[in-house]
Order: C-alpha cells, then sequence, then structure tokens
C-alpha cells in the first residue's frame, strides 16, 4: 500500500515553517510511509498585479528586481523547510511543488491534482505580500478542499 | 513526559464520527500516549433558547421532552465514539467532557481549559439544531483556539 500525501503549505512565515514542524511530528511516526509535498505558490507576476490591485506600473528595472526577489524568496523558503524536515528525519520521502498565482486558488488545486490526504498549513500565511485581502488563506482553504485540514497557529502568539 | 491531549468534538453528524476515526489512524500512533477527549455539547436549556431564539414557549412537556431527548443524544453519541474507538485500540487513554451551550464558545474554552494539544472536528457538525446560524461551528473554533485546530470533511461529500 502506498502511504499517504500530506501537503504543508509552506511560506516566509514563521507560522508556516511551524506547521510543518507540527506535521512532521504528529503526522510522520517513523512506522510510516507517507510522502511530504512542500508547496510553495509564489505571488501573480508582479506586472499583472501591478495594474490591477494598485493602479500603477512598475518599472521594468523595478519589475526585474521583484521577479528575482520571488526567486530567492522560493529557494529561502524551501531551504528553511529543508532543514526542518532533515531535522526530523533523513528517511523521509519529500516532493516540492512551486505554484504561480492567487495562494488560496493554488493550494486548493494543487491538493486537488496532488490527491493529497491532509493538507497542513499556518493560519495567517501569506501575509507577506499581503495577498489575503479578502479573508484569510486559512479559511478559504478549509472550506473548499475536500481532505482534512489542519491548521496551525504560531506558537508565539499563545 | 505526559502525552498530548487530543480533543475530538463529537456530535449527532456522521462527519465528526469520521473525524474521530482520522484522529484516531492519523494521532494516535502505538508508540505515543496521548489522551483522547471527547467532547460533546449539548444545546442550551431549551427554556432559554425558546425565549431568545424562536419568541415562543414549550409547554412544561414538551421543555421535559426535551430534555431527556437531550441526554438520550449524549448516551447516543458517546456510544458511537466508544465503539469507535475500542474498534481502534483498548489501551487508549479517553475522557469525556460534556459541555452545554452555545457549541462554538464551549468548544473553545473547553480547548483553553484542558489545555488541548489539537483539536480536531468535523466541518459542519451541529447543524442537527442549527446552532450554528452565524457561520459554522468550526469556522469560528479554528480562527479562535490557539492549538491546531483540524477539520474532517465527510468523505461520502467527496
Amino acid at each position: 500500500m502506498e502511504g499517504a500525501k500530506i501537503v504543508v503549505a509552506v511560506d516566509e512565515s514563521e507560522e508556516s515553517m511551524y506547521a510543518l514542524s507540527w506535521c512532521l511530528t504528529n503526522l510522520f511516526p517513523h512506522d510510516k510511509h507517507s510522502t511530504l509535498v512542500l508547496l510553495y505558490v509564489k505571488p501573480p507576476p508582479p506586472v499583472y498585479s501591478s495594474f490591477d490591485a494598485a493602479g500603477y506600473v512598475f518599472s521594468s528595472d523595478a519589475l526585474a528586481a521583484l521577479e528575482k526577489y520571488g526567486s530567492e524568496m522560493v529557494n529561502s523558503v524551501m531551504g528553511r523547510a529543508e532543514a526542518i524536515y532533515k531535522n526530523f528525519s533523513t528517511n523521509i520521502k519529500v516532493e516540492k511543488v512551486i505554484g504561480s498565482g492567487d495562494a488560496k486558488d493554488v493550494i486548493c488545486s494543487a491538493v486537488e491534482k496532488i490527491r493529497a490526504d491532509t493538507l497542513v498549513m499556518g493560519s495567517h500565511g501569506y501575509g507577506f505580500f499581503k495577498r489575503a485581502i479578502l479573508g484569510s488563506v486559512s479559511d478559504h482553504c478549509a472550506k473548499n478542499v475536500k481532505c482534512p485540514v489542519v491548521i496551525v497557529k504560531n506558537p508565539r502568539k499563545k
């Protein structure tokens, strides 16, 4: 029997890294052969979002800088995630998925496409880019994905 | 080290029983000494809710019948839950907590009081009594409790 696919939505937040730790501690006991899927969603290409949201246009230099920033962010987030799961076990099967667009839609559709068994995410993720103007990403995902959803809070806010 | 306290909010719904099964399968591996806390919230006493919500008064016979119905419901829900966890393992430490009042408030305050490590619940629970008029109970709890919250959907709706 193939193991479960557990998606963790990671982003720039401490909370999402804590969600990953929670997931590894609680959903990856040693006798299971689950696959950890790290899902990171890049913000939509800035050329569109700058027109749509803010109503002004970035110079091409600023655009290039933003795109470079986006790629560096992917590496930074995935690097932090890697340090966390390698600290737990070197035996975990890991897949990395990078999406692009509106985080809440991309996460929901990725979960369906991957046929995930569980989605784990922070409660206030994706605040860094202020992408979640209408309600939080975790709210939306909890309502819309069909598999169980684990919403993890930042323990520092306790 | 004492094990974690995992609260499962159970109610009349199939979904909450499925949430309990998910919890036992995924959060109770054999090497952990967690305590399963079954939390059932009875609706508020009908004499108050009848004045508050519907604006009319039940006869005392109807009140007695409703209260009896409430107690029978506790036994029925706890009985179903018991059958499920005993089917998984006879070694699980189980506590039963019965609350009374507005499900979303009672669940949130019980989770804090018990110092639960995780709350597991169905996504559409407590619909039986239509107690969740303003938003779902799981939405509210996911936003308000400090520990990780697992929201489990009825797999039949897939």
